[in-house]
């Protein structure tokens, strides 16, 4: 089938790839002349036929609220727009309604798969209305994974159902990492272990612990033993943070999510003010006494 | 290759089984006579060759320790004790102890794989001295799963690397669960999400996510899609708190697999004694009049 | 000075007495006749001599916006509103832009203390402008504990920075409970403690972690020495969840603020779905086997 | 009562004057003799009087295990050893039967209150025998703060309970640190509060989280108003390691004070091991990609 496609980043740019190889017609738009198959929106969206269908594939937030906003603008009535961004599922409503007075309809979808994805497929969780996922299905098709549909694609619920669904994937993804960083570093640590890479190399048949992050995290250490190519900052994208906010709108405990998350946020302090607090309270039970050297050679340290 | 397997239980079974699957001769012993290929552990020693090799996969802990004391008696200088079963690496150095005085070799060899490893194989992961390691290689090779040697066996190191690899293992496996259980029960609690196990299912290919222990969740999901035919109720096996000890020990932070093993802690309690506490306090805070109507139609809770 | 008070429950209830006890005149109003001193909001409003202050101690959330509406229409230029409520920070912006309308003044006040506070005075942190604060002080000094003002009373920053404080107070309150509540259930669960509730009681002197929380523990313990006239179930009631979200905002780690609340969110489940996840992949690894007995008198449990 | 004391560093030093002030008689013993007032223990055990009564006060493990050995070979029958060190509860029941071979009987005493004791008066929890505790009553009166016997001594139970009594106080105080460490970092973080020092300092009075820990903190912004004078590096000495092993031994969920306890760990990484490992595996998703600039301006991040 037709379809637009506006962002053709890193993720948007594979999945057009993906696309026109599984035969369908893509028109991009990117404001990347260099990759952008029209000159604007506008002219995107007149090279496409009606009914049109549009895939919005850029960052979350304001630049997918205001990409929305002027396609709500460009289209008409019986067209469809998928948001294809890590958009919070918060603002499916904001987008969809904006659209919903246009007679355009809307869909949610939660993407992953990172790079690989243009070789492996994307899984894809979907939200909208039924008969607008069927009209979608064939490009869903393409994205998605070789193998049972179901496997590798879900229509998850009404509009934002995609999006929630890939925030409490993101959100699990964030507790995987965390478990297996952990893991390496206790292995790190460990006199016993003389071959960390090949202990974890080991784990990818047969163990419990098998998965594709494990085997990311063997190619990571093929090429770098240690991993101290890299620093231990770490960013996050907006997922993790939402998931948390959902447990506690939920009530629902979310311990390691949690911790994954703090660890993260940590990784980017190089000094901890908490733990100056913290310092300073142990110097304050030893008084100033604490900072110059003890006047004996008993007990050095001062009991709590 | 012959081999003598002392414990015939759900691991041991399924392992003579996939032993003679792939040739070799298994000569097992077990209390239970409806399964053991010997009336005693002496009859099964005396029914191998020497130099002799016995693999134990018997509980942990105290039937280990005895089984290998019997073994240090019965068997000769050149013979090889492999310790299959979840001993805690610091077990190793006495059981490697005791059998050295009578020249007797030793390896521990962490399995992981469940029940699933008869047909899929175990994934496995050695400690010991190099050319002990070479001499049972044939018995790793045919529990192993198949493909590469290396992504299902390690060499981890020195006598106790086997096992302080499979504790990692575990504890990682702890943290993983328990992600996955964190966004199982997010989902469930959104009401956006219209159908969990088909969103889950969506996970198998193409995701992040993607893993075994997903494929297990999906398959529990087949048969309890709200998974309520169990209860919340987790026990724990060892290597958890062991994980959490070494992390301890070795300064390393875990706050992920701590919170998975808390999180089983609390799943076996049916009151908490410190939420006990907490309420407790609370109620100090508003008085004995807590207990009884407030004396207004205001602010009904009392500010901390 | 003169007041009026809207809400007298249990805080606004005693806060007038202490007060009147001052030698405040407040003229206090509540939907509940019993206690109330004027027959209306704007019966109250117009007991009072303009300028006029008025402080509203109402629920936060709706009947706090609700109230300060209403007042909006009934006070003039060059009143003043003081929310002493738990209002979340980001109402402040809201209610103080509405009364800025009309030419009042609005200032947020968090008050800490409880029911103990009619006696002891209560923990006030401020936010607003400096003359607004310095208007309204004779009522703070009244308020206050005795005692040095800077030990009892804080301004805090602009419009919000009461509130702020007040939430940030509370998390740590959160914290503080749950620390307290762990080590309690520790000694519970220590053979060697003989007397739990005697040494709790020791540490209300000379120790580290003496505290007001720690007198409140063990006034708790003095009446009900194992603390099982109350169940574990504990509420919240929304600064702990605001001071997490904070957190997440700021990319401040809080990882015992966050285990107080999820420990709450827990306290309140009978069953936990995210436990019965992971009951259900424990059951996965064994397969079907592990719910009817085993085939020998091997290893009883299957190795993950 | 006459008492020798072996170890005058910060805590022996201080309590050696406390004692005398309050009459009593003191034989110190220390390796630095300026301090000194014997030249060797067995010079200090020959300048009392039988039936003996001697306070260990040294750094716990060796130190202490060391200094017991050598007074079991010094003193007699009817004499009695406090060890009033951090020890860990479990050396207890060594050190109490290596002195109970020889007649000589055995206390443990937690002693909490840092330098401050000198003049507040410290902390005591006990472990051992009601007759032998009666014995040393008048040093445990003279040591712990003015006021109610019972709010700054106890006796907790058979040996060892002293020092357990200890270890959970200690582990509870990790837990209340962090709890106001997370709020400080907050409040430095949030741009609406103003002055951080002012806020934390009007906790101190009627506030539900004043504390001792409190006053402390307010201590050590009086002198350095942003904590910048240290860095955020803390040490931890034991008790928190084991109050966290004893939850795990006691299947008991500890997840603020495991929080406060790795918090403390994390601090002293200039680089996280795990979080190069999570930086790895987001690197992985992104390919080689991720580190030279992307083709497009679309996304700017891969979606996970």
């Amino acid at each position: 089938m037709q379809l637009g496609l506006v962002g053709l980043g890193r993720m948007g740019f594979n999945m057009r790839e993906r696309l026109r190889t599984a035969g369908h017609e893509v028109v991009g738009y990117d404001r990347n002349a260099d990759v952008s198959d029209s000159e604007s929106l506008a002219d995107m969206v007149s090279k496409l036929s009606a009914p049109r269908a549009v895939w919005v594939m850029v960052p979350a937030g304001e630049p997918t609220r205001q990409t929305i906003a002027e396609l709500s603008e460009l289209l008409s009535e019986g067209d469809i727009v998928i948001d294809g961004g890590n958009s919070r599922f918060s603002d499916d409503q904001t987008n969809s309604g904006l659209l919903a007075d246009k007679g355009i309809a809307y869909l949610d979808c939660g993407v992953s798969g990172g790079v690989w994805g243009k070789d492996n497929g994307y899984g894809l969780m979907v939200g909208g209305a039924a008969a607008d996922v069927e009209r979608v299905m064939p490009v869903f098709d393409a994205l998605r994974p070789e193998g049972p549909r179901e496997e590798g694609f879900a229509h998850a619920g009404a509009v934002g159902a995609g999006h929630y669904a890939k925030m409490i994937h993101n959100g699990i993804e964030y507790g995987l990492m965390q478990a297996y960083a952990e893991g390496f570093e206790l292995l790190e640590a460990a006199e016993v272990i003389e071959d960390v890479p090949a202990t974890i190399k080991a784990w990818q048949r047969g163990t419990v612990v098998r998965s594709w992050l494990l085997d990311l995290l063997v190619r990571a250490l093929d090429s770098d033993p240690e991993l101290d190519d890299l620093r231990g900052y770490v960013e996050d994208s907006g997922e993790g943070r939402w998931t948390v906010e959902e447990a506690i709108n939920l009530a629902v405990p979310a311990p390691v999510i949690s911790a994954a998350l703090f660890a993260r946020f940590r990784s980017r302090q190089d000094d901890s003010p908490a733990m100056r607090a913290v310092a300073s309270l142990r110097n304050q039970f030893g008084g100033h006494a604490v900072q110059s050297a003890g006047p004996t050679s008993g007990a050095g340290s001062t009991q709590g």
